[in-house]
């Protein structure tokens, strides 16, 4: 009973958790938040040409199953993603992801991937890009409210692309401080391990709030924040869940993915519906203004588009290339002649 | 640069296309089609648990790529799936796919699959599972119009369910039809190879429609229909695809999957939006009549919905267990502690 080798189409290069980490390890994990930071803003700048489709929501009592597809035209590609915050208790990832990217003109797959570190990578590298274009010039501080599973990547990308040199860091739980401070000793960041919120957040430029309970919460009051701030808000991703009190956004300039999708999902979930908002890839391509001057409060109220993850997995399909990192695993059947699927399966039999 | 073992939790078991043949081949095929078309049955038995979503299409000039997800509450599946009629132009499949099934509780995945096998596997045990209910008692002869990927499984199907003894084939080009010959020579079914569709129709109570072409193609007209056959039209399963003319649909008494979905895609999308149609589930679960009299031409207007691959994910879920016939993959990232993603990165590196 063995069948006959499947051909070379029927082969999808496969990038595995650990083939995820040699690979990030390869090329240098700055280097990789840097090189995404880039490859997004190559992305966004070209907003227009993708298909917008809002993601694709499973709910049910425990959390969310998300299907996230979009297109250029020339690539397609979706994620993969669940949401389930009680997931923690059980010692479960309260985020899982994983990724495919095909051709469109043939619809076959051209790469599978393992996406929980990918995604925690891309979002550190689009509040990056973000910051980029709305931080106050020359900041050199982060508060980092929320020390989980998003924590050292958020920081790393903001030393990386914006050269931060100081983080703050403040979580209700001290473990998870203790966590990334160790995970982070060697990073060259200058790191403070903060009692309170509000002590986090005194001399910094940006404040990245990432908590992970499903609920409206208070993170920032209103008071803890002063002029000219750039807020990294990560954490409000989904309906009834938000960090920011709403008296922060009617004084800061807001600016989101897609807008449909942040309505619902965002800080802004919170706001009337005509809300104003800038659109981040009109900033990119100068089409609208990002910060306007030095006492402005801006706010970038992430929730993740999946033009992210298809930026994602194009700048992995390019780099694992030529790599070991990567297995080739037959996920479509492709027959030596496409109407004969069943003499394919027939002759693995014989 | 050696990572820690990842934990059991990041495997997900992988069925590849040869692991799938050799599934089927280890099972037997008939025993595989006749218990996927009771899993089916028993899944569409219980239709009103299902979230019922239509499926994602992202159209381009050359194809369409789908994702088909569902949930019963607690599984959750989706499916991978394009359509490229030009791909076979070019030595690929018209259809490929593959599937993943994830535990609604922690969004984990719990199967991958390859589903270009199991995609022509469930086509089959659904259109059985019609014609169980649909067919006139007793048919022993079915006709085959369109000879390519599907029509082995089809007939086989019809065969294992209904005890089809006779099958009478056509395709505009013969070379389909000699190949359909050859993979059924041993299948014990009497093969007849027609010249013309009318010729292949001639005392058959059963007329299969399975052909490739994107147009509104009259595969069958009014006058080649008589009464009491069914028709299980299965090609007519896109916006401009359709295999039957209209004045068969205004005698005929026709069974859908889900209406939404086929008044778009299906033979009915030639029709008003009232053309009257019965949910195949409900005659399965005794709310609404099947076959009423022998003379009664009846239609099962297939488009292939996602319940049939949840169904099939689920088989094969339960299958493979305590077999070879699986890998498992790390697609996952599953840290000791969930909060420490960057930890589990770091620790791959040392």
């Amino acid at each position: 009973m063995t069948a006959p080798a499947p051909s070379e189409k029927a082969f999808v290069p496969f990038v595995s958790v650990e083939n995820m980490m040699h690979l990030v390890h390869h090329i240098g994990i700055e280097r990789v938040l840097t090189e995404l930071t880039d490859v997004i803003e190559a992305d966004f700048r070209r907003w227009p040409l993708f298909d917008k489709t809002p993601r694709v929501a499973s709910h049910s009592r425990e959390g969310v199953i998300e299907l996230m597809p979009t297109s250029d035209g020339a690539i397609y590609s979706f994620k993969y993603v669940n949401g389930h915050p009680k997931n923690m208790a059980q010692g479960l990832q309260t985020v899982t992801a994983f990724g495919l990217l095909a051709e469109v003109e043939t619809g076959y797959p051209v790469l599978l991937t393992e996406m929980t570190l990918l995604t925690a990578l891309r979002t550190a590298a689009t509040s990056a890009m973000a910051a980029r274009h709305l931080a106050p010039k020359g900041a050199t501080t982060m508060a980092m409210i929320g020390n989980g599973a998003q924590a050292e990547f958020q920081a790393l990308a903001m030393k990386a692309v914006l050269g931060i040199t100081h983080l703050r860091l403040f979580d209700i739980d001290r473990r998870a401080t203790d966590k990334t401070m160790r995970n982070l000793a060697k990073s060259g960041l200058h790191l403070a391990a903060c009692d309170t919120a509000q002590s986090a957040i005194e001399g910094a430029q940006i404040i990245t709030t990432c908590t992970a309970d499903k609920q409206n919460a208070t993170i920032l009051s209103d008071n803890m924040v002063g002029a000219g701030v750039h807020i990294n808000a990560i954490g409000g991703d989904c309906p009834g869940k938000t960090e920011l009190h709403r008296d922060i956004l009617k004084r800061a300039e807001t600016f989101v993915e897609f807008p449909p999708q942040t309505r619902i999902e965002g800080e802004i979930q919170q706001m009337p519906a005509d809300y104003p908002v800038t659109e981040l890839w009109q900033v990119l391509t100068g089409d609208a203004p990002g910060r306007r001057d030095a006492g402005q409060i801006t706010l970038f109220d992430s929730v993740g588009f999946a033009i992210e993850d298809f930026s994602a997995l194009r700048y992995v399909r390019e780099k694992v290339r030529g790599t070991p990192f990567f297995q080739p695993v037959d996920l479509i059947a492709d027959p030596d002649d496409p109407r004969d699927l069943f003499g394919m399966l027939q002759r693995a039999k014989d």
